[in-house]
């Protein structure tokens, strides 16, 4: 099963924004597999620092960590 | 103005997915931030790629090379 948590509107708004005059549906799909990916990542990142915090929120603080951590090196 | 165009529910799934017990409302906000970045980064170089093709259609393959040369190298 393929459970989907991004809207395929929301992607494609994303895109035509970036100024294309027209997105194929498969484009869509395959930059929303993307951002998915990404997000899972930084989320498993984002939580570990958290608990290394001593917290059980996932706070705005661990995510912009996880992505320095992540992307920025 | 500013307009987003993920949902904070989507994005909010994505981090539980990870397996954090708690999602603060400033995580959800901060990573829609980081994905809408990212979805900016990857359509300006996938449509970069689809007109270099000849094409006016955003595809799937110019998707996947944008982020080939965004983040695989």
């Amino acid at each position: 099963m393929k459970k989907t948590d991004l809207s395929n509107a929301s992607i494609h708004r994303l895109i035509q924004k970036a100024g294309a005059p027209r997105v194929g549906d498969d484009a869509v799909e395959e930059l929303k597999i993307i951002l998915e990916e990404v997000a899972k990542k930084v989320s498993r990142e984002a939580l570990e620092l958290s608990s290394h915090a001593g917290r059980k929120t996932v706070r705005a603080e661990d995510v912009r960590l996880a992505v320095k951590r992540l992307f920025r090196e």
